[in-house]
């Protein structure tokens, strides 16, 4: 079992023992987190006991919470903006002295030894904590909350070391010149302030603060990482708004207005918290004009021609068929031979150092192609079309002019896209722009599932900006212009080649709106988004889908695919069910635990009847960790006789061992325990929720989906339990290019 | 029966023959919509018969009627703005012209009968075509529309005569001079185009389409009512975000992703094509800077003064002591008066003609009001501060000035609102603003609830921006001062005030924040909004749910109250339950189907023991509707089995009576057909959702709310049913003053 145990984390750091990386299992090892309040007596005694001052404060206390939340994560996203900003710009300064100094002698050769190693010693940095130390806290971050958020135990992801190895990690990364952004990671790191702020405690610390101990359980920890997320986009994107639709596109199937309402809370007080502290920074305190990490810039109204009025229809038209389909077939396209990459990774590259070797070969890789594309562009301007650019190299330009192709690739992302969105026609030539659109996506495609911390958003964006300025370029050539600024043709790529990689639908369309503080652009940009996402759906899934698949976790969608009608509770539920009795022997629940075959998390508890030879009547629901506790406790019906004065056991008990309850090896139970009692009545939840063998799936769906279950009996006309739903049976089922299809389950 | 009816009929119309508005009782004649699929045997057929091309289709056609409804919803909007403008503006310039001959003269007081009798006229149309012709079309719907989407069904709240008086209502109100608004009634608007449309039938017209039929039942018109809720919003505040969150806040308890997407479609159309045909109007196509009826300008980024870090700090403390309690206190005495008011007009004002009389002196005395304290202000500006001011009244100031007073009242009420945001420094005199605050005040209490269609959104907003203004003018005498710019206290002010009227949270402030345009302000305004809804709610309810529960509707709200755990499924459930049998005799159905006393609208089917002693077994749910259809077709055992040829009864004969079933009374039975069988398993719903009876109200509560039901069985541990929870079983309880509270049950 120990053995298990090792290959299960193994596998779950990207390293597996055995090769697993078969889309279609759904692998049995993740374990699911409960979304229900297992309503027992101690529960019901607890909140019966509990005065409405009392539940007043618990809600004060759940938005002093999300105040911190918001505030932490923000302070974070600051700091990282921060440092990022250090870093870049003494590294562009010393190259940029560099090649400047060797422009005119020759011998630029050295420049670019200079800037990839020094490129390279950032990235092994940055992979080295990834690879060695914490696994989890590698790529963007996204596929694990979406999993965690579905209701998916991925073990490590919310610890502080994480968030540690995170922040150190996208530093270094985005600092070491790696085609990535910061903002994915921002996402991560709020649902792991938020994990560790809302729990009072840390484990990893080994400090319990005593507060917020009502909050020790999945159903509440659960919204508050729900929080962190939503945090951790608003600060990345300066979208608040934005942020509470993903938390809720992601995660909450059952809406709760007040729920919603603090998540806002915490949302709105990370991007104030980013948003002063970097006026601060920028020594302009109280010009709050950086909401979030990456600021698009503002876009004008007039985004029509005016007086030729039959545009506006072709405006839609255009968007739609221009930026859509190459948007999603690029992606689709990106996607794929992401996942081709990654099996290669996960068949080849799965030692720490190869993954740390890898990734700085990218990184001076990145780099030598930014410098030959540089050197060989020769695509001058002059330089006072552009204000404010940070790092104008003149290399073989003349004076008073700069190498445009330098801009893109000499700059921090966020800074690039902003050029092509804002820069005047006539700052780019149009060879950079399809030469930089071609090398930037195999870069980008090549540098996301290395073993470093990194997100997707900031290349996406720039490479649908490239090829959209550059399609807003050559359109004149036609008569089909539409709008004078290529910018908004770059705007429009930038969404387009998002919407193709990562397929999110209604936040990431308020994400742009936000970002481009222009409603005016919400029907164009949603407009493109959908093309994109249909096209894209039709050859490959999305990005962060492909990750979670290759993972095998058994994610619930939203809602049961279409045509799964003619299924029943009958034919998916697992059967037969191990169930016990009301009071059952110790011997028989250790056994049962210990069995490494089955592995159950949650148990019927039944009625016999007077004959003992039917199926016995359901009368409640227990769980693996409730049990182990109750086995720790020794809370067994023969000691409460003999020793009256025996502490009850109590809520408390159970919180304090959340959530690393002890697995059943560690628990010693002796031969003459093996023989007495134990009454389940008061710990098991009496009103487990129930369906009928012939409910059909979309409906079994539905129920399991709208309140978060971790288990679903089902039961006869008798109430007999017959059979048990649980994620993987739901998950099982998705619709596949041929219908509906099955997949297997694996115990890797 | 009949009578009963009637009696039913009038008191939604707000005219009861007898007096029932005790906010302790819940009415009993309110019916539940059905937003839990029946998964009959008929259902499941036609499920699993379709093709996954099939539900591609309807997936398309879904999105089909979403833009349909947001296109029809945004022409609407434009419709009515662009009535109100020329009606209003007509009316402005008699009455400026009139004003202008006699202020010399002497003989104002003829300026004033006409001006008074204009409104009046006005108003007199809008009253009598409500309070005659479809009193539900009166108010600005919103609380039937929340009532709605909760699941209560408000008979005639989504017809096609409501649409049309509402539309007519609210331009001939707004002419009218009232302090009403135009956006409230949008929602309702929206809520109607999107009943209509998705049925692709008009009962009204007795035209059927063929159309969308699919779609005939409350599940999905639920949706598309959520949709058109949205469209409403966003073209009313130009706010697509903040639409979809109305319609989730007041409807969604089930999160669909899709469903979110596709009403967040429908508000994108709305607003463009608002924003499109204004622009076109407006003679400046393609510039689409009117996305919403109310435009709040746009605000600069730097509130905060720089240089004094101190006071960003107290920003927060200050926008919340300076503008929530006021706005809580004055939301609370705003709603305490409509509230006596309203009770007042139910007892004594309640015959049509008295109620269109009420309308027409409201509007005399509105014009009255104002003309005096324009008369007597005195409080002249010169002209050149104020650009485009659209009627500026010169009356006794010197040549190049005008009455300032006059701005405010002398216009529509939008344009004041924007005024006072944007109107440089020193446009107002404080005692303008305050004896301006004071009578708007009052008017616009008196005004909500007249049977005229109008909302009270931009009366709230100009009452709060006025004093709002004011105290930002009157800081400046303590050493408080933050912005210079009065115009940014106005905002807070017309922010708190409207939170402390309505009290809406999460919504509201993402309309605000959108119609803004600056997501920096979110924070303030969400704030802001918070503490008017703590205070406000300490002395009153919402305006809206004041007025639903005079109404006496079953409400259900989110969450069960926090201290109802002590209260399980078996004290909450109605029993005993009336049940029938699988297969039962005609007779039995139609005596129990007339019984007025019981009026049950679920009934339990149950499959008796061989001794037929204890009580039977669950084994389905079926519906009154369903139950008349069948007897309407006769679908008895006998009859099937002597006409073999007879056509076998399909979805499509239920969905062909829906909405509107005939009562049980229409049917004729003859004797030998009561002795007949009538075979229910292949109409009933086989797997409804039960719960033991030692649930939880929190969790039946939950259960109940999360999948939008109508009727949950309770059983026993042996599955034989033992009650039935229905919607008023749970709105009856309540959080008071002092603890749990049970509401009484009223037939009337």
């Amino acid at each position: 079992m120990d053995e298990e145990i090792t290959s299960e984390e193994d596998s779950l750091k990207g390293r597996p023992k055995e090769i697993t990386h078969n889309e279609k299992l759904l692998s049995l090892k993740y374990e699911s987190l409960d979304y229900d309040n297992s309503e027992n007596q101690l529960f019901l005694e607890e909140e019966r006991r509990m005065s409405y001052l009392g539940f007043r404060c618990l809600e004060i206390s759940r938005w002093v919470v999300c105040g911190l939340i918001g505030f932490l994560t923000g302070l974070i996203a600051c700091f990282i903006d921060i440092m990022v900003e250090q870093l870049t710009g003494l590294k562009y300064y010393v190259v940029k002295e560099n090649i400047e100094k060797f422009t005119a002698g020759g011998g630029l050769s050295i420049s670019l030894i200079l800037w990839a190693v020094l490129n390279s010693a950032f990235v092994m940095v940055g992979a080295i904590i990834v690879a060695f130390f914490e696994p989890i806290a590698g790529g963007s971050g996204i596929p694990q909350i979406k999993c965690y958020l579905n209701g998916v135990k991925i073990p490590r992801v919310v610890r502080l070391k994480t968030l540690l190895v995170k922040v150190a990690g996208v530093i270094c990364s985005v600092a070491g010149g790696l085609v990535v952004g910061k903002e994915g990671p921002m996402i991560h790191s709020g649902a792991v302030v938020a994990a560790g702020v809302s729990q009072g405690r840390s484990t990893s610390l080994k400090r319990d603060f005593k507060i917020f101990e009502y909050f020790r359980r999945d159903t509440e920890k659960r919204d508050f990482v729900s929080a962190g997320a939503a945090a951790g986009v608003s600060a990345a994107f300066g979208a608040p708004v934005g942020g509470v639709l993903f938390s809720l596109e992601e995660a909450a199937s059952y809406w709760n207005q007040m729920l919603t309402w603090r998540i806002f809370f915490a949302s709105m007080i990370s991007t104030f918290t980013l948003n002063f502290f970097l006026s601060v920074y920028n020594k302009n305190p109280g010009e709050l004009s950086n909401p979030g990490l990456i600021n698009f810039g503002s876009f004008d109204r007039n985004f029509l021609l005016r007086n030729r009025l039959w545009v506006v229809i072709s405006v839609f038209v255009l968007t739609c068929e221009c930026g859509g389909p190459p948007g999603g077939l690029l992606g689709a396209l990106f996607n794929a031979l992401n996942y081709w990459l990654t099996i290669f990774r996960i068949r080849y590259i799965h030692r720490p150092c190869l993954q740390v070797m890898e990734a700085m070969l990218v990184a001076a890789v990145t780099a030598t192609v930014s410098f030959i594309m540089i050197y060989f562009s020769n695509a001058c301007q002059p330089l006072d079309v552009v204000q404010g650019e940070d790092y104008p190299l003149q290399l073989y330009c003349d004076d008073g002019e700069y190498n445009s192709m330098a801009t893109t690739f000499f700059n921090r992302p966020e800074k690039s896209v902003q050029n092509l969105f804002h820069n005047p026609p006539g700052s780019y030539h149009p060879l950079t722009l399809g030469v930089f659109t071609i090398t930037y996506f195999f870069l980008a495609c090549w540098t996301y599932g290395l073993a470093v911390s990194a997100g997707v958003f900031i290349p996406s964006l720039l490479i649908g900006a490239a090829w959209g300025r550059l399609i807003g370029i050559m359109l004149p050539v036609f008569p089909l212009q539409i709008w004078a600024d290529p910018g908004k043709y770059a705007l429009i790529g930038a969404a387009a080649q998002l919407g193709g990689i990562v397929r999110m639908t209604l936040s990431l369309t308020v994400i742009l709106i936000e970002a481009t503080g222009n409603v005016t652009y919400g029907l164009p940009l949603m407009l493109v988004l959908m093309t994109a996402k249909i096209v894209g759906d039709y050859f490959e899934e999305g990005l962060y889908d492909i990750h979670i698949k290759l993972q095998s976790v058994p994610f619930v969608h939203s809602e049961a695919p279409p045509t799964s009608h003619w299924l029943t509770a009958r034919e998916v539920m697992s059967s037969p069910v191990t169930s016990f009795n009301r009071v059952e022997r110790v011997g028989t629940i250790v056994d049962l635990l210990s069995n490494t075959s089955t592995n159950h998390n949650g148990f019927p508890v039944v009625v016999s009847n007077a004959n003992g030879e039917e199926p016995a009547k359901l009368c409640g629901l227990i769980l693996r960790s409730q049990l182990i506790v109750l086995l720790k406790h020794k809370v067994f019906v023969e000691l409460a006789r003999s020793k009256l004065t025996r502490r009850k056991l109590q809520l408390k008990d159970f919180r304090d061992a959340y959530p690393r309850f002890p697995p059943i090896q560690s628990i010693h139970v002796s031969q003459d325990e093996r023989e007495c009692m134990m009454d389940l009545t008061e710990f098991m939840n009496p009103t487990p929720y129930t369906v009928p063998q012939e409910t059909s799936l979309p409906r079994v769906y539905k129920l399991f989906r709208a309140l978060g279950l971790r288990h679903l009996v089902v039961v006869d006309d008798s109430n007999r339990v017959v059979g048990l739903v649980t994620r993987k049976d739901l998950a099982r089922y998705h619709l596949g290019k041929h219908g509906l299809e099955e997949l297997q389950l694996a115990q890797t």
